[in-house]
């Protein structure tokens, strides 16, 4: 034992005032930052006592209770669970899943093999390693806006540059395709695209979504492709962007979380469709990125080919026809409320309201509207300031139908009690010297 | 429809080649190299066909159907699918899973709440939180060689330079503190120690553990405790850092994976030992790290207060008591072998070999022998190459004992078909002219 070299050091050390500083963070963590938090820490929450506090804030399917995840999920992680399968599985998932999951969303236009899979810790996990894989601090990446919170916090997390170009809410939130194509240099490493959106609940036609892609292709771009919500089309046609694409890289980023309504466990999947075998380096860069956090769960990834075989069409119709069937009955009771602008939603579980803000009399933006509706009305939905568009609300769909008729007409109240005696604009030129 | 806008970009591209090149990836992902896959990539593995192939490698106690879990961690979980809880939740923990682990680990010298309890998608996805929270591309962090490999996966993946300290075999595999120390300067985030060892199944006395506190003490430096292997030291006292610490800010990393045997499912913590109130930031850093990939599953780290709560003391006595018994068999097949120098492990699942290489006739190096032995006897033993040190190999415990025997014995009988006929270095004495 070198004991008296230890005890050099502690007796040094007795003479050493005890550290009191504050141990000082990393850029990393203090650039993680997620929006929403900043809006919803600052957010005044104080529900009217007497009325019980209606949440159609968060993006979480299973807070009400009304659309719980089918019971051949639960079978299969029961199934699973005896089966012994406890230990280290490869880092980008069991063969076995991803050949599944590679069947599953195997096209004629887009052939895929468990190569093209690699499964995740959740479609956030799957955003994580396709982003931290293609940008850089030197190469940027292009993000939708309005949009989800999460790819800003990635970008942060790893200090990759972001631009935002706009969807049109005048255009069913579609891109404009000259502003994209405007915002690419020659240091963009990739596109990002959500679709159906969060927090739009819009769709991309096919021919817009073939329009991405071709300005995609001009410049050689790969897309991220956030698809969480693939197949989750209310009407019509719904196609993922790695089935359309012929010459553009696709790394389509999906999950368990929305469709099997399970966002909890943590299961998504990333798949590289890449038919012309431009990804070969970033699959392996995929491949390594997955091993930091080594993978996501066995349990439920291993139940996975048995609940893309067992869980019946008649399932995913159903939720769909109740999302759509909730749109409904928030359309219907928002559309003649004069301050309210509702847009039907296509897809997904949200619905955009906006608000006519010059006919408020004493609400100057969307997070006064959401704050003053919580003290007097206790209904919560979410600022859309968070996702990069103000003067809007999101709403979740995943609400009871009494519950979200009883919220909409609380809204309505609401606004009729704030509404501008005449619309805020026109008083000002009506009352003009 | 701007349909004009758009078709303008589609006749522009028309004119444009189909863009063939390859997608380029990031430093990152270039960075993110675990440099077991590297060394094992690059091992040539042919087992013999004539003899079953005994694969003592890799770390999963799961591999053999020896080391399963125990009953009450399967029944926890399956409590927990039928209770509904399919939802988000923080993405640092469950209150109640919080609560739990801090209960769990609270001591009279080290009080604990859920506060200082971050959940987190295996030990890994801790020590990736609390290296990416500390360390950066400007603050080195100190790590042990040999040493787990996913440290500098981790490090890489951040760029986070990386100083090795070294475990001194001859001296119970402790750390020459003088060294240490001498490693350290201003850009020194932190020390990263690994207690019990993976690779070396060694455990520190705790003076050691006072002394490595003092130098840590000394520089103001906090401490990240990889104790994925805490309460797993076959005899003896075992303590955590986070108990000894007085004044030293301590991250412990701990997690399910190990003493109870689920390393697939996923779920680790990260406590924050912290007397003197100087993680505030830290803690703040951390908890915006977690937001990255949306935190650990929710039915397993919902189950954990469950777990541990009703896993009796004789489950974990037991693993220990088989754990010791398997190294015995180990240690007393090859103690007698020239060519060989087993060290008596403490803790953890693993024990090392020293392979005396100039006693062998042909073989260079532990990658060699290793090759050679899968083979002619089909034993697979991981070079310690791997994890920084040479010449040596770990030997995988949760093996059952007549496996372990016969894996022995192949290695006794390939070291004497390989015995060098004098040992090397005197035979060229002897043969001098
Ligand atoms: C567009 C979008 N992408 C990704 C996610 C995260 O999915 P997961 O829970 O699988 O990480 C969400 C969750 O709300 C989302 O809305
Ligand atoms: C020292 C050490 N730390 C961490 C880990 C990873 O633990 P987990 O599976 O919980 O991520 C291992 C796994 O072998 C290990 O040996």
């Amino acid at each position: 034992m070198k004991k008296t070299a230890h005890n050099g050091i502690l007796n040094g050390l007795m003479r050493h005032p005890v550290c009191t500083s504050t141990i000082p963070t990393s850029p990393c963590a203090d650039n993680t930052i997620n929006p929403i938090r900043g809006l919803v820490d600052n957010l005044v929450i104080n529900p009217n006592p007497d009325k019980p506090f209606l949440r159609l804030s968060i993006g979480d399917p299973s807070v009400f209770g009304n659309f719980d995840p089918p019971p051949q999920v639960i079978k299969a992680v029961a199934d699973n669970l005896t089966t012994s399968c406890y230990g280290y599985v490869p880092a980008h998932g069991l063969v076995s899943t991803r050949s599944a999951i590679a069947k599953y969303y195997n096209t004629a236009s887009s052939p895929l093999t468990s190569n093209d899979v690699f499964v995740t810790s959740g479609c956030s996990d799957a955003l994580r390693i396709a982003m931290d894989c293609l940008g850089s601090e030197k190469r940027n990446i292009l993000l939708p806006k309005p949009g989800f919170s999460l790819y800003q916090t990635i970008a942060g997390n790893r200090g990759i540059p972001v631009k935002f170009y706009d969807l049109d809410p005048e255009n069913n939130w579609s891109i404009d395709l000259n502003q994209l194509e405007s915002l690419i240099d020659e240091n963009t490493a990739a596109i990002l695209v959500t679709n159906p959106s969060n927090p739009c609940g819009s769709a991309f036609s096919v021919q817009h979504q073939r329009d991405i892609l071709a300005v995609a292709e001009k410049h050689g771009l790969p897309l991220i492709a956030d698809e969480i919500y693939q197949d989750m089309v209310y009407d019509g046609e719904s196609k993922s962007f790695g089935e359309l694409s012929e010459h553009v890289p696709v790394l389509s980023c999906c999950g368990l979380a929305k469709r099997w309504l399970i966002p909890g466990w943590r299961v998504g999947w990333l798949i590289a469709h890449d038919r012309h075998n431009r990804l070969s380096k970033v699959r392996d860069g995929l491949t390594k990125l997955c091993q930091v956090i080594i993978g996501a769960n066995v349990l439920i990834q291993g139940a996975v080919p048995q609940i893309l075989e067992t869980v019946p069409q008649s399932f995913y119709d159903d939720t769909l026809k109740r999302l759509k069937s909730a749109s409904e009955v928030v359309y219907s009771e928002l559309k003649d409320c004069p301050q309210l602008r509702p847009f039907k939603p296509q897809g997904a579980m949200y619905m955009m309201v906006q608000l006519k803000i010059d006919q408020f009399e004493d609400i100057g933006d969307d997070m006064e509207f959401v704050e003053k509706l919580i003290t007097e009305q206790s209904v919560f939905p979410l600022p859309a300031n968070i996702f990069g568009i103000p003067n809007y609300v999101r709403l979740m769909l995943t609400v009871p139908e009494d519950i979200l008729r009883e919220a909409c007409q609380r809204i309505v109240e609401f606004c009729d009690q704030h509404k501008a005696a005449v619309p805020r604009k026109i008083s000002r030129i009506e009352v003009a010297p």
